[in-house]
């Protein structure tokens, strides 16, 4: 039993050497993924971020290669050959092998099954420091191969202690390298609306505070992160993490905040549940 | 004898699978590139493509595996496998594999040797027509593998007839997809400073250019190369190509200015004797 992959119609070990080197993904960076786990041996949310996957396909003009079914009966064999009770299933879909190295022809399809990630649990509890940084993503709605500068950025981050970045642009907040950004003003629960991913943890999470909290989504300025009572992020890894340091400037008390560990209740008992 | 690429020490047919599926480059979009060729068999101002090569590893933060003599001995011998006169040749420097998916660990080094792309001479006669498309490169000094906008509109480029996208923001222009933009005023040569990246060809333009021609490298604003009398593109594979029209608009004459056809032939002259 071991982690394996499927890759445009067959099942291979993880580290089997796959892709030739004129695949668009890997010369002109024309590829798209999706990132997802299993609670309770079932994937989370699977209707939800197979749609996100779909349309980051369809923004990219990529037809996709099998049915959500199809897919599904291959999540459960990779599932099964890992011998792992909880996976995390990567999904990728290049632009696939260009004899032009410009036009697509035929995208290659790629499944991973890979081990669940370290869940930073102190993070979780004490919060977490993000650094500022200038930067919009391009066409942030489709979750895209292109995060170049967060590779750039990883030794910066490390020698500040700091675990993730935070994208502002002409004095708006958008998001994180990989998740979503959430701050608390008194009871209001604020997100931005534009210029972000549209995370499934992001949505499940709007769902649970609603009965809770008043929801605004909408621009969100710099400024209102730097003077927000708590903040935090949320991710398929991350869940909700709260957010207590934004390069020097302590957000809130500088720690973690009382409704957004209200929040990390509620999801956690949501996904205790999960397929049960 | 056929064309052969070399991966991390190994020589190896062009078709043969070889990434595995964690590269950065592939996951994360974290690679750079470069491409040249040969004329007369000898490769065009090598030292140039390699110092370029190297300033984007550097950019990137990727150690070069390779010393530019012994990457030159692998040229000779990829050449030689080639069986053909002129080659051209990719390099691919990726992130490399990533046990993490983010944190470089060793770089992924991949040279293809490539048959010589079609010159579209046809194009480098009448002129080409480019759509004007509002963007800016990110890291454009980085010669990196993020071409997303290119591929996603190679179709609608086709429908309008249009050989490339020409990049402009805030009113200024940029470059084309994979190639520098000049302009001609009267006798004076014009192409912008900023935003760009350092083609060799452009360098080469410039250099042919200075003794016949006042040369300005400074910003450049869309509505001067709308009202220019002359524009053309310059890369290595289009040398000096006429751009005649942006999207419905014409420039100066509509057709190949006499100033640019004059910097053609100063560019064929160059390469025709290349090496001898």
């Amino acid at each position: 039993m071991s982690y394996h992959l499927y890759f445009n119609g067959q099942i291979a070990p993880l580290d089997t050497p796959l892709f030739q080197s004129n695949d668009l993904g890997l010369l002109r960076g024309y590829a798209l993924f999706d990132y997802f786990r299993t609670y309770n041996g079932v994937p989370f949310r699977w209707d939800d971020y197979w749609q996100r996957f779909a349309n980051s396909a369809r923004l990219l003009k990529l037809p996709l290669p099998l049915s959500q079914a199809e897919t599904a009966a291959i999540l459960t064999e990779l599932h099964q050959l890992s011998g792992q009770a909880e996976v995390a299933f990567r999904f990728v879909l290049t632009g696939g092998y260009a004899p032009d190295s410009v036009q697509v022809v035929q995208p290659n399809f790629l499944i991973r099954t890979e081990p669940l990630p370290v869940d930073n649990p102190a993070g979780r509890l004490q919060g977490i420091k993000v650094l500022p940084y200038e930067y919009v993503r391009d066409l942030p709605e489709i979750k895209s191969t292109n995060y170049v500068h967060m590779v750039l950025m990883a030794d910066e981050m490390k020698r500040q202690q700091a675990a993730d970045l935070l994208f502002h642009k002409k004095g708006e907040i958008s998001e994180l390298t990989r998740s979503n950004v959430f701050l608390f003003k008194g009871d209001t629960l604020i997100t931005p609306d534009r210029h972000v991913l549209h995370g499934i943890t992001r949505r499940t999470v709007m769902e649970l505070a609603a009965p809770h909290f008043e929801v605004q989504v909408r621009p969100v300025l710099y400024d209102e992160l730097l003077h927000a009572d708590e903040a935090f992020t949320t991710s398929t890894t991350k869940w909700v993490m709260p957010i207590v340091q934004v390069g020097e400037h302590a957000i809130g008390q500088g720690g973690a905040g009382k409704r957004t560990l209200f929040l990390q209740e509620l999801f956690d008992a949501l996904i205790a549940k999960w397929g049960k």
